[in-house]
This record gives structure tokens, C-alpha cells and sequence, in this order.
């Protein structure tokens, strides 16, 4: 049985690292004593070290230990042994090419349709999708490939973010570039907004927090979705 | 004899498509009668005929025909005997991808360094870099590199944008994510505000327009270039 929380981000503006997060991956987690940390998506380009340590400070408030899979020998071995695994925002670009050559794509996929519980966060819940297609980062490695998880039938825009009224930048709005994609693709985009979330339980996925979430489908007007409600594509 | 233009967008807010740079491509491209336009990047995914056309109908201002290179049998014959180049904006995942599908990189390359006036337009200027790794554009398409054509000795982040104060959206900064560029690459990036252009004659580069740019150099704090000074990276 498949069991996940896709989030939007890992921070919420004026609250600390998945604080806003916590109630629910307390529920979440419960039976979990040991997390695997993925920290491959280097947020800020910092280490896997300090960003460890930034999700271990989060988790210590609910006493779940975290460890880095990094600190083991063999990180194939260290997902196909995870009690519950947690891939942290950062770049997807790199997060995406380390996943590659560290050839954990597959052992990832296996373990969390086999039932790991698994929390993803920005990069992280990119990842989740068909294709990381649809990341708002910058390319600045060139991964083996934009194929990524497909643990859900739709590809997530995490930070989805609303035209800003007035503004005089010329570049394109989130919506323009998720039509775009629509041009090439057709694999349906949720834009995920700041404090919004997924709930996965096997097939059935559910939009949780404050925020309706907009779910964009190939040649159809894009929709808006309540919280609670689940995500049908 | 290099000579290209290498503007930051082609509209700047309230004015029409290349408006605000007519009266430099009007000097520019004074001897030119017919424009090769590369139409690859298709902004809003729109047709490459409807592109050429958009082209087409700001250089009727300055009486110069635009022909676009998909109504070329052979795209690399057209690119070895065009007059002048055109690659106009949209997306630089789509824009790249084609250029190697119809292998004409070296083509491009040969005929800028040879002499063949060049303007790029944000995708479009993208290219001009040693790679496409500072767009800002969605990866909507998988291109077979990131490699470009390597006509400056550095990168452009076109469409350079501040922090917007007081903004509570988390996603990264455009500086936070040429930063996390510089954990992984070397290649010195220069982020050029809407309304900016390069002026590039051979290996002397000057920045034009009403702005300031910022040039980012690994290691090193950013510095804001003054409009008319030359770019030394």
C-alpha cells in the first residue's frame, strides 16, 4: 500500500522548516524511529551534511531520528532497507541527476509502491511525478534524463504561483509556461501552491491545507480544486 | 568580424514587439535586405509561420524582410547564407533542442564568428553562452545537451529579475539560484535586466540600454555593470 505526502515546500513564509508540516507528519510517521534522508537536491548548493542536519533539527521536535544516504555505503541498499524515506527540496535538476548516478531511480520507485512511507518536499515532490518537467529550478546540471518516479499519474508545479497584478517583468507566468508544456506533453500538471499538499494512499490522492491547488489538462481550461478533495486526472 | 546583439527580451512592458531597439537594429542591420528568423523557441507554443510573422511585421519598419528558416528545405544551407540571424525568445529547453534535432549549432557558430550579423532576443540570447544553464525557462523538453554556441565567454541570465521586496512566495531568487549554478560550474554569468543588450563586436563586449546588469563570478560577491561599459569576465 502505497503511502505519501507530496508537498508543495518544506517552509511556509514566517515559520521554520516544516513546521507548518509537523502535526501531520507526526500522524504521518508514527510507527517510523529512522528516516532516510535524501539530501541530493543541495538547497543553496550547501552540504549533505548541514542539510541533514537542518531536517534532523525539524524532526527531533516529533523524535524521529533522520540519517543521510550519504552516510551509507550503499545508498540502493540503504532505500531498499528504509523504514520511511524524506526527499528534501533543492534543486530537481541535480537532486534528479544524483538519483541517476547513484542508479536509485528504480530501488526508490520499488519500495515506496511497495508501501515505504515516503514525505517529498519541493525537488522531492517533483520527483513524483511522470517527468520533472515542470520544476521552476534552473538547469544547472544536465541530468541522464527528465523521467522520474511516476508514483502519481501527473507531474506536480511545486511553488505554483499566481500571476503578480501590476507587475512590469516581461517573463512568462507559470500558467503560460505549464501551457507551453502542454504544446509538447500530455501529462496533466497540478500547480501546487505554498502550504498545499498531497495525501497518497495507494491510487486515491487528496489535496490537504489552506489552498485550492490548479490542475492543468492538456487542450482543457486549467482548474481550480478545493482542499479535501481528491485529485482525479 | 563577430557582430550580434544580444538583448535581454524582445518587449519591454507598454511598447510593442522589438520596438525599443528598432533604432539600433536600424543602424545594425542597415545593409540587410532579408533576415533569416529561427522561430525554434515558439513562445506560447505558437506555430512557427505565426512566429515569422510577429518577426516580419517589426522589421516592415525598418524595411527589412524575415524569412523563416522552416520555409528552407535545408536549414543548415539557409543558416551558411543568410545575410543575417534572427532567434527570437520563448522557450530555451524547446529552442536548443531543435537546433541539434536539425544538427545546426556549428553552423550558427561558424557563420557568427565569420562575421554574419546575429541578434538574439532572450531564449535567443540564452544560446550565445558557453551553455543554456541560466534560463529561467521550463524544462518542457528534453534537449540531447545544454551546450550552446559559445560566442561569449559567458552566460545569460536574460530577463534578469531583483528580489521583490516584501514578496511572501519562498521560491528561490534569480541571484540564490545563479549562486547554486556556481557550486557545480565556473562559467561566469551575467544577468541582464529587460531592456539591456550586448553590443558585441569581435571579442569586445558592451552593455547597452537604460540598466545596469549583474555579473556573477564564482567565488566572488556580484558587481553591477554600468550601460556602456565593456563586460570583462
Amino acid at each position: 500500500m502505497k503511502k505519501m505526502i507530496i508537498a508543495s515546500t518544506s517552509t511556509i513564509h514566517g515559520s521554520g522548516y516544516l513546521e507548518y508540516l509537523l502535526p501531520t507528519l507526526s500522524t504521518f510517521f508514527k510507527e517510523v524511529k529512522t528516516l532516510l534522508f535524501i539530501p541530493y537536491a543541495r538547497p543553496g548548493g550547501i552540504s549533505y551534511d548541514a542539510y541533514t542536519t537542518i531536517a534532523q533539527k525539524a524532526f527531533n521536535k516529533i523524535n524521529i531520528n533522520v540519517k543521510g544516504i550519504h552516510e551509507y555505503e550503499n545508498a540502493s541498499k540503504a532505500i531498499l532497507n528504509a523504514e520511511a524515506i524524506f526527499t528534501g527540496g533543492g534543486n530537481t535538476f541535480e537532486l534528479v541527476n544524483k538519483i541517476y548516478k547513484n542508479d536509485v531511480l528504480n530501488d526508490l520507485k520499488q519500495v515506496i509502491n511497495n508501501g515505504t512511507l515516503y514525505l517529498g518536499t519541493s525537488a522531492g515532490s517533483n520527483i513524483c511525478g511522470i517527468t520533472m518537467m515542470n520544476t521552476n529550478d534552473m538547469p544547472i546540471v544536465y541530468p541522464p534524463s527528465f523521467k522520474t518516479l511516476e508514483c502519481i499519474p501527473f507531474n506536480i508545479n511545486a511553488h505554483y504561483l499566481d500571476p503578480i497584478e501590476g507587475l512590469k517583468h516581461m517573463g512568462e507566468t507559470r500558467e503560460t509556461r505549464i501551457k507551453e508544456f502542454h504544446v509538447f506533453n500530455e501529462t496533466p500538471v497540478l500547480g501546487l501552491r505554498e502550504g498545499s499538499w498531497l495525501s497518497v494512499e495507494n491510487e486515491k490522492i487528496t489535496l490537504q491545507g489552506k489552498y485550492t491547488a490548479r490542475l492543468f489538462i492538456q487542450n482543457k481550461k486549467p482548474v481550480e480544486l478545493e482542499s479535501g478533495v481528491e485529485v482525479v486526472v
